[in-house]
């Protein structure tokens, strides 16, 4: 993850949220987990922040989507493994990008959250 | 603060640090010390992600430049201050923008990081 | 557990992960629940570090294996009981060794994170 | 850094240091500041495990010794900053490792946890 990827993800994101009437909160992480940006669009709800970063961050330490790493905690019955890490998400928004580093996306469904997580990493 | 003038403002940080042959990361927070935008430049020493989102929160939460927050803190001896709200920044290189919200940059030296911080906010 | 025996069961995991073909993280933690010694492989997977140090913590602080803790939890419905002590884990991979302390281990499924924490264990 | 070079400096650290009659921790961490090794000494104090590891952190976040940072974070009366990132250290005994990533010694005099530090880097 560099910062112009980041860049451009994060106003793919954008432009696709707002194509589909959402404000959502994107974030991007590189392959240390480290935050390399992020913005939250007028009118997402606050507690959007938080969720698009865990979000990226889940699909950095553990390189699945965010909602296969959820169904993956729930079929193997990992208890305890969304608690480790400092809290991690096991539903869809938050997803690995080819090269290294994740998107994590916060403010629509769950669907629609990754919906504009692919779109962004489409457009690579 | 909005998300529209919490891009220009990063864009004029980034553009700012770079004529000045510095890598930074910076952080806008708007009135409820909610982080609205973040960008890490490639180089960014990783440590400067949390203290500029520390330096943007410092000066939402007691809206002066982090400058003079530390001085305040010093002279009037307010012992334990900056360990409250989760950790605060008592030296140069964030503050409060016009109409709401705060900048925090990290990457220079905090006369640097401040130098940036005050052009970034005057271009708005 | 001391330093000895921290360093032969961190040696004895790596290699069974080895014969394996898969790259952990492996935790040594002592009877008061410091730990004692880690190793990460090349390649194990960034949140192993903490599942694996979760996991050691967990079977001193409830000398169970995580396993057994986890079904433990499920059937009496000790709900929360996961979320105490900063974040136990309820599944296998974590296990007491014989003489004080606990061995844990993150990076292929529960499974096999038991078999490789059994395998360590045996060597002694 | 990588588990090859990691074990390298842990054995180097605890050689030095059980030659000069020392009890230590040695913590390694890799580029993105996640942890890769980690030994406790028999004999070594349990808060030492903690501060080996931070001054090991501090180390990746900025990259300079722990001594330095500390010197700077002094005369630049940076307040605040040994605060961010969860807590980082400004006394001797951190030090970034050629080639990547930091090495962090905790449970003799700072003076003589530097000197350990030093010497296992030098070992590579």
């Amino acid at each position: 993850m560099n910062s112009e990827t980041a860049t451009a993800l994060v106003a793919a994101a954008i432009e696709t949220a707002r194509g589909m009437g959402l404000s959502i909160s994107v974030a991007i992480y590189d392959e240390g987990a480290c935050m390399t940006a992020f913005h939250r669009m007028d009118d997402a709800m606050l507690g959007t922040v938080d969720v698009a970063c865990r979000k990226a961050k889940t699909s950095v330490l553990f390189p699945l989507t965010t909602r296969d790493f959820g169904a993956l905690c729930r079929h193997e019955k990992l208890d305890g493994m969304l608690g480790t890490n400092e809290g991690l998400i096991g539903f869809a928004g938050g997803m690995p990008v080819p090269g290294g580093g994740a998107i994590g996306i916060s403010g629509g469904s769950a669907d629609e959250d990754e919906t504009i997580a692919v779109a962004a990493t489409n457009t690579l």
